[in-house]
């Protein structure tokens, strides 16, 4: 009945990174893989067959969108997310903890909120209205489009991603940031706990009501923010939890990450998880974090990333980013990336990519999306081959040397 | 060395119309075609395979906008429209007299300009300073982009097409108004005449000079606005220009048209012209305009109205046009059109470009325009099959009676 496996199939030696295979309903991922983000039910100015020819094997929408428009319902009627956006591949739905949040109060990745300074009828300090309210029970929210008010709890979000249909979800989790005190750390991960327990509890019951449906795997996310005992907490905590024999399928590491200490904080998490489940990077798309995420055990990864850096001209080379907008390549009748083998590597120079940028037409962002989409999936999947070939190190040397060879540069 | 042909098929009985077959240096047309329009060197949100696959036989880019963006010499130097912007297909130029007079004045489709009233020095009555200004020897106009002054003359709008390489171009008209008087129409027609000598002396010289490279075939256009015998002078002279051998490969119809004398202008127009030569019936794309022109004697067409319509969700079906954002197709799980076989179609519901286009995302246009562009591409090729068939007057009523059924109902 269980439609989903995971298993591993090498190592890096001396290190918790490892390659392997993550089956679900709707097909396999090869891992460690990037899977790109398609927010609202579609990769932003891409088609899902290029999305696929580009070599992604799997998509990641998010709850808290697709909630607000058009509604969970509505995609269920659709026969699920994969076939309402047309893509037939795997898919993972995020639970919308960190947008209800983070949307919420108009931040971004920077977030700050707790109980007692983020209620919706106060004004913080930048005069911003807030706009989330997180208590034991869940988090009341303003939708960042019309301003009405909406409540998520564990089971409001496990019912809205079963009906949303994706092969991979994830837990409700309350995302704290780096601003937030140890004290509150410690408090919100409690609550994290209990309120994945309480995600175990209506997924089982949400699993049996739907039965026929294909299987859905639910995730549970870890959180603990830069500190080593909470972390591995976390890990340990949502790791054992078992409520009538249904238990987490795999792990979402997330939270608030100091870039400097990301690789030391999956390697907490991994050491403390169990091997034969598999574990995701949320959030995480720039190249030298993913080496550093592939190394210490993370199998998949999502960020937005690379199609948001490719609407606005900037798209990544082995030697680095560019903008296709800079005055030099207006007549630059060569690919991005002479060694690229995406779609508009092989069919179009920089110079027209340049035109389009600045005509503003919206091809200009399908093709340097399909462009930075490919670089990062592929990026990807050349350090799964490297880990199978034992060659992990030469690789992240050699990629790194290169990608980031300008950085003390003025450029 | 001509590398340019057209030869009829077959003929409506008892009127102008015609199927056909043009002959490029990039490949063959079957007439009657609709063109869809690239603007810019790209279909507005749609990669050139999408409209490949859809049916599109050619291409129409801009004269005007491609000089001001990116400059024609790089067109020139990435070897010109087609290898720009990945379209191997036939492509046509507009010759840029309609945008340096219409854009420069900030108008649309209705313009109104003449040598005594567009004055760039001067403002007109509705407080838009001019930006146009017509003369014996050519236009000088202020971009649309960034205000700066520049002139257009027959020999340079025919020294840009050549640089842009695509496989029709069209003489450098002045383009009227219905708002101009009789007399103004008359003086007008007389300067389009002088200036289409020149583009074909130009054409020649151009001609000589780039030898080597695939023929560009250069159309006439014809003015004269609602005036049977200006139309009729129009089409006689320019038929009769043959500059040391030198004629034109084909007519554009071009100019000021009320839409109820439409077919009457098509029918003096081709009555007067050769019939051995194709003709191209400028920005006209109204399924019922389309009937209208195909059977009184017109080969091909071009249109921004089905990819712009697309845009603001306005689709196409058999039963007339319906807004994708009407709410009662927030739950329409079928595509927009059963019997259509775009790529939309068959892989979309109509509830999925409702959220799409709700969520502003970018896919709603592709998604539209690939539709659109389909249902009149297809539309023509529809017309051209019962042409062959015998059987035009039948398919146009049931079309039209059915299309338009809507016209006269509450909606």
């Amino acid at each position: 009945m269980n439609q989903f496996s995971f298993k591993v199939q090498s190592t890096i030696e001396g290190a918790l990174g490892r390659t392997g295979e993550i089956v679900t309903p709707h097909g396999v991922i090869q891992t460690p893989a990037f899977i790109p983000v398609g927010t609202k039910a579609t990769v932003k100015s891409v088609l899902p067959e290029s999305m696929k020819e580009l070599g992604a094997q799997a998509l990641l929408a998010n709850a808290y969108h697709l909630y607000l428009q058009p509604g969970p319902d509505i995609v269920d009627e659709a026969g699920g997310l994969g076939s309402f956006m047309n893509w037939h591949g795997p898919t993972f739905t995020d639970s919308g903890g960190f947008q209800v949040l983070s949307l919420g109060v108009g931040f971004k990745k920077v977030i700050a909120m707790d109980e007692t300074t983020f209620r919706s009828d106060e004004v913080i300090a930048d005069k911003k209205e807030r706009l989330a309210h997180v208590d034991d029970d869940g988090v009341t929210f303003k939708s960042h489009l019309d301003g009405s008010m909406h409540r998520f709890t564990p089971e409001i979000s496990l019912q809205i991603q079963h009906q949303l249909g994706a092969d991979i979800m994830f837990a409700f989790d309350e995302c704290t940031t780096l601003h937030n005190t140890r004290g509150y750390q410690q408090k919100s991960l409690e609550r994290t706990r209990l309120w994945a327990k309480r995600c175990l509890i209506e997924h089982g019951r949400l699993t049996q009501e739907r039965v026929g449906k294909p299987y859905q795997a639910l995730f549970g996310v870890l959180q603990g923010a830069q500190y080593e005992d909470l972390r591995r907490k976390a890990a340990r905590d949502l790791a054992g939890l078992d409520e009538d024999g249904i238990t987490f399928d795999g792990f979402g590491l997330g939270g608030a990450l100091d870039k400097a200490k990301l690789g030391e904080i999956v390697n907490w998490l991994c050491e403390e998880l169990p091997v034969n489940k598999p574990r995701h990077l949320l959030g995480i798309g720039e190249p030298d974090d993913l080496f550093v995420g592939v190394e210490n055990g993370a199998d998949t990864f999502d960020c937005v990333a690379p199609s948001r850096q490719a609407r606005t001209s900037a798209v990544f080379t082995d030697d680095g980013r560019v903008n296709l907008t800079n005055a030099k390549y207006q007549r630059a009748f060569s690919p991005i990336s002479e060694s690229c083998d995406c779609y508009t590597c092989t069919h179009y120079t920089m110079a027209y990519l340049n035109h389009l940028f600045k005509a503003k037409e919206m091809l200009a962002s399908t093709l340097a999306t399909i462009h930075n989409e490919r670089f990062i999936v592929n990026l990807v999947d050349r350090m799964r081959a490297s880990i199978n070939n034992g060659d992990f190190y030469a690789l992240k040397a050699d990629f790194m040397g290169r990608f980031y060879a300008k950085r003390n540069l003025a450029q």
